[in-house]
């Protein structure tokens, strides 16, 4: 049970090309530690040691920027399968703005890998002084952050300095599958039997990530990263908890090759970006083991139809979506409910492997900071 | 007192070359009728007919597709604001599976030109399943929606034959606002000095979308949407209530011009986008009155320190932002909450006339149906 040190040795590239592969190769350590300790297979307990009542709470607003708000939104959905409290997400700089709607029995979550991020710490503020209590979802120990809020969930993930998230994503992915599997286990609402699946599954994750990394696969991606890096655009598409590995997936693309994607909940293409699709558009489909496979399939056949080239994230031994697609990338099968951070890993891959195929400096993007403490 | 009649012959062009231009232009008829008879100077009293009580509602939901899912996200801001209830807007393709949390407290809105979409048709099943009282904010008369939602709330916008919604947008997100006005003075949390000014603004929404619709306007944004018609790619920005309108200024130009518009809330820039500013990047940013105003000003002033092209679009009068920007779309100047309505219009002409400088069929946009009734 030892958690990487925080020191300057760890951050160094050691034998990779970048920080950001080094840090998407640490996953499976970095979510050993975001896990360990925490999850009980004996009793299917959860102890995350938060000194906060799980059952006093009535409503949550989930605050964060960029990927980190990303990571909210599958918070968003297990929580309220898991727990059954209603849950919003919120881009900070929109929230503290808004006159937030907060009582005591609101529990406000912010996400934030640095701590420091000006807009998601000035939300809190504005949390607690409308009465919230709060939870802060942080990677940097001692940041502002974590001196303002009345708990810490920290995920663990060591330092990152690659500007694109990448294992600080899946950490905080992770650590919001633990909270909702807390919520749900203190409140009653979440059935034994899926209970110890899901934490089985959590458990299971860093095997998972590994499984990602195989050679074979890492290969398989760089190939399709090459073959379409010269597309001017891509589209995302994701349903259900995979909607936001579509946005966070999109938004890695855009941050280190600057190619223009952009993401969509599956069953919104017929309502505008259809549009867009042709014969120079991929469309990355996330159609990993789902209850609604099917639908993403008949998402698949649309985009075919309209000439689209379709990379269809797909789940080990599936071969249904796997036969529209142009290009398949396979990950390790997952319970649908753990796999956003499965299916993250091939987001990044895909990511870097374009980026690197255009000569972009994939650890210092243009224009963008590691941590936004300016508004 | 007069509603359009449903007519073949207001459906035709009427000497405009397209629909879409016919039913941009019919705007300042189409919110007369949505607004006629409901909203009363001399007492602030707002009657919509509407039997549910207001005073029961503890949460509300949202529901809708495409072009009504960014009215949705309007009436999010302004009932909370207004009426001071938590609101959430789903997509209705994800609401409908994701066992949604609903009680006998909740009301749940669709929202449907159509009134037949058939995702936002199989939410509102859904929502009713689970014990929701709902509310249909529809256009067409007779269609499915409007038989199976407890009340109605018609928009009256009359006939829309192009595929890209025009004046249902404005219509709709005028009676979101009224629904707000509805809810905040039933609910009392609405300050009556407010209440009178935001429901005088409602009542000068015709006259200002008349005012939007003046030659010289319109030419300024034919000029505007010309200059930029070859661009790939588009950033649409927009902060508070005026977020949605930067969404569906960039879904407008997405569907009409086939160019790859993306809009964010203006503080989220930062968090990614921002990697895709370029000179060959156009940001629309909506910089219209507002309390917020002078942090869009730093958006813009960001945009142009990496080379990015800016339009920004400005209430009458104001020099500070217009001063930053290559561009300038000077809008009638509106109340900061009734100012989507007015905006949407100057989102709509830049759209058409770059989609009609590309040669694009307006009405009849590849891929694209006018009511999408298969999933």
């Amino acid at each position: 049970e030892t958690l990487i040190d925080w020191d300057a040795e760890a951050a160094e590239k050691g034998g990779f090309d970048t920080y950001m592969l080094k840090e998407i190769y640490e996953q499976p350590q970095a979510l050993t530690n975001t896990l360990i300790g925490r999850l009980h297979d004996e009793t299917g307990e959860v102890n995350l040691d938060i000194n906060l009542d799980p059952a006093s709470f009535k409503r949550i607003s989930i605050i964060a920027c960029g990927t980190a708000f990303y990571a909210g939104l599958v918070g968003e959905y297990l929580i309220e399968q898991l727990a059954r409290i209603p849950v919003e997400v919120d881009v900070a700089s929109e929230y503290r703005y808004r006159s937030p709607l907060v009582s005591e029995n609101t529990l406000a979550i912010v996400i934030s890998q640095s701590g420091e991020t000006i807009d998601t710490l000035e939300a809190l503020r504005e949390a607690k002084k409308q009465g919230a209590r709060t939870l802060g979802v942080i990677n940097a120990k001692g940041s502002s952050m974590t001196r303002e809020v009345d708990d810490v969930l920290y995920i663990h993930a060591g330092p990152e300095i690659g500007v694109a998230s990448t294992k600080a994503y899946t950490a905080m992915v992770s650590a919001m599958l633990m909270l909702a599997l807390w919520l749900g286990r203190a409140r009653g609402t979440l059935n034994e039997e899926l209970g110890r699946e899901l934490l089985q599954g959590a458990r299971e994750l860093p095997r998972l990530v590994e499984e990602s990394l195989q050679p074979e696969r890492v290969e398989n991606i760089k190939r399709v990263a090459q073959k379409y890096h010269q597309a001017r655009d891509y589209l995302f598409l994701g349903r259900g908890v995979n909607s936001p590995t579509a946005f966070e997936g999109a938004l890695k693309l855009k941050e280190i090759s600057y190619i223009h994607a952009e993401a969509y909940a599956a069953g919104e293409m017929k309502h505008g970006p259809i549009a867009l699709i042709d014969q120079n558009l991929p469309v990355v489909v996330i159609a990993t083991e789902s209850f609604l496979l099917e639908k993403t399939i008949s998402n698949i056949q649309e985009v075919k139809a309209r000439s689209g080239k379709v990379i269809a994230v797909v789940s080990d031994g599936d071969t249904e979506a796997a036969r529209h697609a142009d290009d398949v990338i396979y990950v390790p099968r997952a319970a649908e409910m753990v796999s956003p951070v499965v299916n993250a890993v091939a987001m990044q891959l895909l990511a870097y492997f374009t980026a690197t195929a255009l000569d972009r400096d994939v650890d210092k993007p243009r224009n963008l900071a590691k941590s936004v403490t300016v508004e």
